[in-house]
């Protein structure tokens, strides 16, 4: 790559944006942000690494760039929080193409502006082992009115966004050489952060606990369990499945698993008293998208799972260990 | 390693720490923050590398684990903040020791003691790369304080904490295969950073512009140079150098380049009126911290520099590329 640091962090700057919060953004040591009165800062990071999360023979840049906004996104939704801004690390490999650099910051870009979020910082540097994404996010939600994973209680409804599967099947297929439907790569590759679900649950106080979908239902739940004291009821007929994940299905049965434990779906998973029902598929019509009832949350703190032919099952969480798993997120 | 993300995540949490501000910590979406009426939140982000920032051969993994903290908190240290938490992004390889994450953690742990900051969350993953660690930080100052570059004016005074070039002078002798002597090393792979000197720089209303020396004297001095549309003038014979600097130099006059354009000091650098001076000069003994007027600001937006033998000249300030430079941090 024949771009210095200096050119890359020009380049960064003319895109980043600006927002009324922002006192000052990338250029000076630290960014300065002025929180609104009544109003509680929610900050997460994720990293993205060549090989572990993505692999630049499968995706393209430009929705590698979308992708890491977006999952960083989706933290802040799973808080019902409101996102402002984001900071971007970059480790870029000696050989790295330079045209692929430029294919991320225009989807970087891109899911910016979707959003309306700005860049407030970063750090690029030079990489000798694989390109290295490293994003930051910081968003506020009013004060006290950050949805937790704490909040479920037993006889609530759990409800889960969109459909499951889909980007761990669309991952199954390349790993097995195929080519996934385009909905399925879209799904995988190019994720949708439920910002305006996650905000609109927060205001409206209809979440009692909530958490986005990155390592599988049935091991994210598990976060919302033990962090609630609660057991909970999972029927897979309720399942929310898309149809090129159904048809799927009809061919093999056992992808029922990649409903239960695949990665990367970037729902929200989230708890509601019984009595919100109406009110949230009210909010499903709104939104002009799909909440699912998908269970309840029960006593005695174990996970129970009604299978399709009315059997019920403990399942195992296999959830997904990003230490442990190195050729991709949904091996098992 | 045989740990699993679960028990990796479990031993971080233990030593995470609380603040008041810390509604929330490791374990949910997002942190929960809530600033403090009248401050401004400070917010900076920081890759390190193995390979371009460090060397395991050359560093052990618990001094690697405080400079990643050190480094880091410079930034708000820089903006006369005072920090609050941290967030530590963890790329591991799959055949890494893990007694060296283990000490990689202790020093993160030990350097967070010393400087009063807790762990508010984080990420970890494989890594099929090198050794990645990306952290970012958050402090606050009082609204509107913020010492940003862009403060400095003709005439004022030109400050520098500490001793400069003893960073680079130890890395260029592990560059030539030599064992640098126990200080420098100190300074290269343990730097402090100086919180206590810039909350307080901030508070007194003392530096008018004001960063943290991470890239080179002229380098860093560039951006208060651009960002204040001032110019500069340099004494070479101010220029705060330890003993065991001098003692190089003797041997070697060409080290002052070094200390001109050397990386990774972590020292204050800071603009101030010059009738600030005594009062400086008060703080430097209050601190127990050497703080030189090493030149001023100029008009005209030039950078000049006296050498030792009175002559002046326009230094070339070659700073450092991190994209560009690939063997070590102050390669030129």
């Amino acid at each position: 790559m024949k771009t210095g640091e200096f050119d890359l962090i020009d380049k960064i700057r003319r895109f980043a944006g600006t927002a009324e919060e922002l006192q000052l953004g990338i250029g000076d040591d630290c960014s300065v942000i002025s929180i609104p009165v009544n109003q509680e800062l929610l900050t997460s990071t994720d990293l993205l690494l060549e090989g572990i999360h993505f692999r630049l023979d499968w995706t393209d840049a430009y929705r590698l760039g979308r992708k890491a906004v977006s999952v960083n996104l989706s933290d802040i939704a799973a808080m019902g929080g409101q996102p402002l801004c984001l900071y971007l690390g970059l480790g870029i490999p000696a050989g790295f193409n330079e045209s692929s650099l430029n294919e991320f910051l225009a989807g970087f870009h891109a899911a910016m502006s979707d959003y309306g979020v700005c860049l407030a910082g970063g750090d690029t540097c030079g990489s000798e082992g694989s390109f290295t994404i490293s994003v930051s996010v910081q968003g506020f939600c009013m004060a006290g009115q950050a949805v937790r994973r704490a909040g479920a209680a037993v006889g609530d409804d759990l409800w889960v966004s969109g459909t499951l599967g889909d980007s761990a099947l669309a991952l199954r297929q390349l790993q097995a050489g195929e080519v996934p439907a385009d909905f399925l790569a879209e799904r995988h590759f190019n994720p949708t952060a439920r910002v305006r679900l996650g905000v609109e649950l927060g205001q409206r106080k209809l979440a009692t606990a909530m958490l986005d979908l990155s390592d599988g239902l049935l091991g994210d739940l598990g976060h919302i369990l033990r962090a609630s004291g609660c057991g909970a009821r999972i029927e897979q007929q309720r399942l929310p499945l898309s149809r090129e994940f159904q048809s799927a299905l009809r061919a093999d049965a056992k992808l029922m698993e990649l409903a239960m434990n695949g990665g990367e779906d970037y729902e929200l998973l989230f708890s509601a008293a019984s009595d919100k029902k109406d009110e949230i598929e009210a909010l499903s019509r709104e939104l002009d998208l799909s909440l699912q009832r998908v269970g309840c949350m029960t006593d005695g703190g174990k996970l129970e799972c009604i299978a399709l032919d009315g059997e019920i099952f403990s399942p195992r969480a296999t959830g997904f260990d990003h230490l442990l798993t190195r050729t991709g997120r949904t091996d098992d």
